[in-house]
C-alpha cells in the first residue's frame, strides 16, 4: 500500500485553550482506502509523542516504487486485511500542531514576524489538537466518524474527540492510555524538557536562528523516554547485564566469515566472551543497554526538534478533563455519547492498566457501551506499537463486530481478508 | 550527640579491582559510643550514593555547641536508644574513597601530576571500598565486626563484607538492596552519566582546572535520582497535579500575616486557588512536582562533585557477586560466614522486595542463618532512610535479640533505653 501525504491550508485563525489564537495554519494528513457513498466509514487515528500522519503503508519514490522501511508507525495494524482494514474502513491519519512532520509547528515561520516560530510557537493541547483535527473533517465532508483510535497520547485525544464532539463519534478505541497524568509521569517530561532547556545550544527556544539545536538535552530526552517505554522485564530479557564487548566481538566474529554465511560464533567461543572482563571506564559504553540508549538518543537528536518535544510533553502534562469538574472524571464524562474500546497493557508502568481501568469506571457510571481488554504483554507501553496476536485480535474483532453493524456494514465480507495482505 | 570526624592516612597502595592502585589515600570516618574491652561490639555503617561518613550526631560549631540540622544521614536509626544504640554498640561510619567529602577522591590532588585527579581518578568498586574500610578496621584494632550494616549500595558493600572477609563481620544487615542491578538500573545511572558527561562544562572531567563544575548535567542526574527514590504512590500524594501556583498563593496567603500567626488561608480561598488556572508555558515552572525536582537538583549541583557522581554509579553498575559463579548467586554466597538480616520496602521500585528474595534464596541455599523482613510501606527506595516503626523495630530487634546474645552481650541492660533519647 502506497501511502501519499497531503496538506490542507486553513486560513481561519484557531482559538487556542491558552488564549492566545493560531492565525492560520496547515495540517499535513494522509488517508487509506475509500470514503464510502454515506460518509459513514472514515476512522481517525491519532498520534502520539514523536509519531506523525504517516500511519499505514509505505511512501513511494520518484518512480512510484515503495521505499524500503518506509512503513507507517501503525502499519501492523492498519491496511488491506488487518486488524483495521482498508478495503473496509477510510483511514485518515493526521499531523499535530506544533509537530516538526509537517503542519504547522516552530520550526515553521511566524507571520507576524518572518522568523522561525521556536519558542514562541503557542502552547497547544490536546483540545486544541481535536479542535483543528475536526477542521480537516469538515474539509475533508465528514460530518461523524465511525471510530477515533489512538494510543498513549493519541488515546487522550480520542478520549477528547467524545467529550468535544461527542455526536461526531461513534466508537472511540483508547489504547494504552491515561484520564491524566500521575505526578511520576509530569517528573520524567519535566527532567526532559529541563535537559532540552539547559543545554546551551537551546538559546531560549531560538536555535534555529543560530544555525544549531539542543542534540545533548535531545539525546537525554529520548533516553529517558525509552526507559520508559519498556517494562524492566523486556529491558531484562533483551539485555540484561550483558557487555557491549561481547556484542562487539560477536558481531566482529559473524563479519570475518563469508558474507553469505549465517554461523554465529561457535558455543565455546561465546562462553569465553560472556567471561569478558569489565573495562572499568566511567565513560565508555560498557553495557549494552546503555549502547541501545546512546543509539536511541542519537537518532533522535537527528530528526526531532526541540521546541516539539517541549510542546508535546506539555499537551501531556496538561490533559485533565476532569480538571473542570472538581476532579470527578465520572461527572466530566457524562457528555459522552460514543461507545468505547479501552485497551491496556499489563507490563506498561507509564500508563498502566488502573489508569485504563479509572476511565472504564467513569464510562460505565455513566451507563455508556464499553469493553475492555487488559492485555497479558511483556513489553511496556511500546506494547500499543507491536504486533500482539491478542492485541489485535480484540481490535480486530471490535471493529468487525461492534462497528460494523452499527453502520449498517455486514460483517460477512470480511472472510476474504482473513489472511495477512501484502501491500 | 556530638560527631567530630576524623581522617586517616594511609601510605601502603590499595591495589584496585581494575587493575590499577591508589598510590596513598585518607578516609574520613566517625564514631558513636565506645569500644568495649573484648572490642566485639563494632558495627560498621556503610553509605550509599550521596551520602558520607557523618552518619549520626550532630557536628558541633567552634564553641562545642551543636550546629541546628547538621544531623547524620541515619540519625533516625543510630544514637543513644536508638535501634542502633550508640550506649551499647561502637558504630563506625567512614566515607569512601572517590567521594567529595573527604577520603581521597577526584578532587584531590593526584600526587603524580600536582593537579586535581578529576576524571584520571581510578575505576573504584564494591569490593576496592570494602578493602579499605577493612584497612581503617585494622587501624582501630578491631579484628571482627559485631554487624556490618548499609541500605541501597551500603547494602551492597555489606553483602560484600561477607565474601570478602566472611570471618570478619558477624552479622550483616542489608536495607533494600539487591545482588546486582538490572538493565533497567543500569539505564538510569547512564542516563544521568551522560547529561553530566555532554555539559559542555565537563571538560572531559577536568572542570576544576577551568574554575567551574557541570551544574546542568548535575542538576539533571540528580532529578532522575529522584523520581527513582519515590514512589508512584507517594508522589502523588505528596504533589498530585498541584500548581505550582497554589503554593505559591497559600505561601503568600501565609505570609502577609503578622509573623507568630499559624493560620491557614481559609477554606473559601484555597478552594478559589485550587480552580486557577493553566500559565500555558513550555519552560516556566507548572506543577510542584517539578519545583520540587528542580529545588533538588539545585542544590545536589552545589554541594557535589560530578566525578565522584560517575564513580559511584559505576560501582553501583559493576557490583555482581554472582558474575564470577556463571550467575548463580548461591555458589557465590557458599562461602560467606555471617548471619544475616534482609531488609525490603513493598513500594521500592529500584531494588524492589524480589531482589532481597533472591539473595535470602541464595543465603538459605547454603543453609545460612537469615532473618528477613519485607516493610509495607510507601516511601519507595527512599524508606530505608525515613522513621518508619516496623522497619526500625525490625533492626533494633535483630541488635538487641540476635546480636547482642552472640557476643555474651545480654538484652536487660536495654530496658533503660526504651524511650528516645535527645542528644
Amino acid at each position: 500500500m502506497i501511502a501519499t501525504p497531503q496538506t490542507l491550508h486553513f486560513d481561519d485563525p484557531l482559538p487556542l485553550s491558552s488564549g492566545a489564537q493560531l492565525p492560520a495554519f496547515d495540517l499535513v494528513y494522509e488517508t487509506y482506502g475509500q470514503l464510502n457513498a454515506a460518509r459513514s466509514n472514515a476512522v481517525l487515528v491519532c498520534h502520539a509523542l514523536n509519531a506523525s500522519h504517516h500511519v499505514a503503508g509505505r511512501h513511494a519514490d520518484a518512480n512510484g516504487a515503495p521505499i524500503p522501511k518506509s512503513e507507517g508507525w501503525w502499519d501492523n495494524l492498519i491496511g488491506p486485511g488487518k486488524p483495521i482494514d482498508t478495503e473496509r474502513w477510510f483511514v485518515i491519519g493526521v499531523n499535530n500542531l506544533g509537530s516538526c512532520f509537517g503542519s504547522t509547528g516552530p520550526t515553521h515561520l511566524n507571520p507576524a514576524t518572518g522568523q522561525p516560530w521556536g519558542a514562541d510557537f503557542p502552547v497547544v493541547t490536546v483540545e486544541d489538537w481535536v479542535n483543528a483535527q475536526a477542521r480537516l473533517l469538515d474539509a475533508l465532508g465528514i460530518e461523524q466518524l465511525a471510530a477515533v483510535i489512538g494510543g498513549s497520547l493519541g488515546g487522550m485525544q480520542a478520549l477528547s474527540w467524545t467529550l468535544q464532539y461527542p455526536r461526531r463519534v461513534r466508537h472511540a478505541v483508547v489504547v494504552a492510555s491515561a484520564p491524566n497524568l500521575t505526578a511520576e509521569n509530569i517528573a520524567f517530561n519535566e527532567v526532559a524538557r529541563r535537559a532540552i532547556v539547559t543545554d546551551p545550544d537551546f538559546h531560549s527556544g531560538h536555535y534555529l536562528r543560530h544555525g544549531t539545536k539542543p542534540r545533548r538535552g535531545l539525546r537525554i530526552a529520548r533516553m529517558i523516554g525509552h526507559i520508559t517505554y519498556l517494562s524492566d522485564d523486556v529491558m531484562n530479557e533483551k539485555f540484561g547485564r550483558r557487555l557491549q564487548a561481547l556484542a562487539d566481538l560477536t558481531h566482529a566474529a559473524g563479519a570475518s566469515k563469508p558474507s553469505d554465511s549465517t554461523d554465529a560464533p561457535d558455543p565455546a567461543t561465546l562462553d569465553a566472551l560472556e567471561r569478558l572482563a569489565y573495562r572499568y571506564s566511567t565513560q565508555e559504553v560498557e553495557f549494552q543497554i546503555e549502547s541501545y540508549l546512546r543509539h536511541q538518543g542519537n537518532k533522535f537528536s537527528d530528526y526531532f526538534d526541540a521546541n516539539t518535544y517541549l510542546l508535546i510533553t506539555r499537551a501531556l502534562d496538561y490533559f485533565d478533563p476532569a480538571r473542570d469538574y472538581d476532579g470527578h472524571l465520572s461527572a466530566a464524562l457524562a457528555r459522552t455519547e460514543a461507545r468505547f474500546l479501552l485497551i491496556s497493557f499489563s507490563t506498561d508502568w507509564r500508563f498502566a492498566p488502573a489508569r485504563s481501568r479509572e476511565i472504564v469506571k467513569a464510562l460505565l457510571d455513566n451507563k455508556r457501551d464499553v469493553s475492555y481488554a487488559e492485555i497479558d504483554a511483556p513489553h511496556g507501553h511500546d506494547a500499543f506499537l507491536l504486533d500482539d496476536p491478542r492485541y489485535h485480535a480484540a481490535v480486530r474483532s471490535y471493529f468487525e463486530q461492534q462497528i460494523a453493524p452499527t453502520l449498517g456494514l455486514a460483517g460477512a465480507g470480511l472472510g476474504q481478508h482473513s489472511g495477512r495482505a501484502t501491500p
